[in-house]
């Protein structure tokens, strides 16, 4: 059996959203696109730019005249939307696929299973697209955002293999390439490679700000504290917002780094040159290993 | 009183002493340019390129030659060649200027005092130039490297006035802008802004590629990622050094960030919404700001 995907709806109409409705377009996976949110200017915008083709403020209409739905929200306002539909449409009825965009997946699948009695919705299919960009809203949308990107999948137990299916060709049609990986896996990885980063990079930007003469300490930077520290620019209430939706792998990562951190600071104080250089070396291998495999991703040469 | 600064001897030729040699010829501050080093080769082909006039591997005849010696090694060779330089002109001579350009301050004017029986050289005038290149070696050299870069000067009590003021102008013929600093100062702001990075980024890269799933989390890591391990690639043997000279204040920038990294965790685990927000806006405004002075520094656009 196939699913029809030729209705998508985006629930959120943002960078993401907007350019998985246009990377959809251009790909033909799909013919028609509405859009639904709660601030009408960015859907009248995503109009005007023929990102989606119509909107609706009523979750039922977007709900009825959809085959897939995709959560575009921020990580706390996807699961409350995600609460929102399943109230509707039930949890094992043939009605639309839904999918979603956000960056934690256990807060979601929990939020899923609280709105129907512990269950998982057969066409509920969580997936997380690891792309960005420093700008933000529809009109920074661009259709080729996803192209040589991972695509995270969490399929669960449960799922119907045709949901699965059709939420996997939606995204390589964008370009992407498509991985799967348990709930739990995929939000330790997240919390380790972002989410653990952010918290670093604030906490060593708020720890310097503050400190007495930070005056000197930010005129003398350089480069390698700029590309360290970028990350600290990004949006506060986005990673309020995460570190809520995956506090105890964010805790677990927070941990196993304090960790290693100690030891090395017990290296340094004892003066250990033969456990820094063995620490150092052995990280710039991993980082070096890491540069060659996203230089063959071809993410971009700068590593 | 102006003292001559003709001939300049690079002992060390890598990037930051060819890169030196190569400017200060080009804006005339110097005729003559001796190398000095251990590796021959290396100093056969500054020759070979131009960037040195002349080379020796005889300390007594470059320290003869010279009106000014800077040492180019890295931080515990250029301690060991200072006290080698010292033992020969004594602390009170009125022999050549002696400079440097290594990443700690403090473990030089320790070993200055230790070679001069407690007392501080005249002509000795410490100094760090704030860049650098992904690149090593003379045939990296770059005569335009330190143009729009900071150079910390530390003169301290003690310092013949001229010796600082020709040291000043050498580094401000190469297109740098040069401050003064005092040296607990320098060690303190480049620990926090430098060398504490450079340590959480091994500790953060170590940890996760320690770990169970490093596989998939190298596989899913994506641009902040990238640009937040960058400096883990940096030379094991050359971080090591400096976490050896710059002890002390590793050890305080470690724990300051530690305590902040702490008080995080505590925010996280207690699903403190407004105290996360609040630091993590504070730090996005700290960044943003650093982000308009390296934009007006004209240190590069990407900030």
């Amino acid at each position: 059996m196939s699913l029809p995907g030729d209705t998508v709806a985006i629930l959120g109409l943002g960078l993401i959203g907007g350019s998985l409705a246009r990377a959809l377009r251009s790909s033909g996976f799909a013919r028609q696109f509405i859009g639904y949110g709660h601030r009408e200017p960015s859907l009248r915008r995503g109009v005007e730019l023929g990102v989606i083709d119509d909107f609706s403020l009523d979750l039922d209409e977007v709900i009825e005249r959809a085959d897939i739905l995709v959560i575009c929200a921020p990580t706390l306002v996807a699961a409350d939307l995600l609460q929102q539909i399943l109230n509707r449409v039930g949890h094992d009825s043939d009605g639309p696929v839904i999918t979603d965009a956000a960056s934690v997946k256990g807060n979601l699948l929990q939020a899923a299973r609280q709105a129907c009695g512990g269950n998982m919705p057969p066409r509920l299919v969580l997936g997380h697209p690891i792309a960005g960009s420093e700008r933000s809203g529809v009109d920074a949308s661009d259709p080729e955002l996803f192209r040589h990107h991972r695509v995270i999948l969490t399929p669960v137990e449960g799922n119907e293999a045709a949901a699965v299916e059709l939420v996997r060709d939606m995204w390589l049609s964008t370009g992407a390439e498509v991985v799967s990986m348990g709930v739990a896996d995929h939000d330790a990885v997240l919390a380790a490679t972002s989410h653990l980063p952010h918290v670093l990079a604030y906490a060593l930007v708020d720890a310097l700000a503050q400190s007495e003469n930070s005056d000197e300490i930010f005129r003398c930077a350089a480069g390698g504290f700029r590309d360290f520290t970028r990350i600290a620019s990004s949006d506060p209430v986005m990673w309020r917002d995460i570190a809520i939706a995956n506090r105890d792998a964010l805790l677990n990562a927070i941990d196993l780094f304090s960790e290693h951190l100690g030891q090395l600071r017990q290296a340094v104080a004892d003066e250990d040159a033969a456990g820094m250089q063995e620490t150092f070396a052995r990280a710039k291998a991993a980082r070096d290993a890491f540069s060659v495999v996203l230089a063959e991703q071809g993410r971009g040469t700068k590593t």
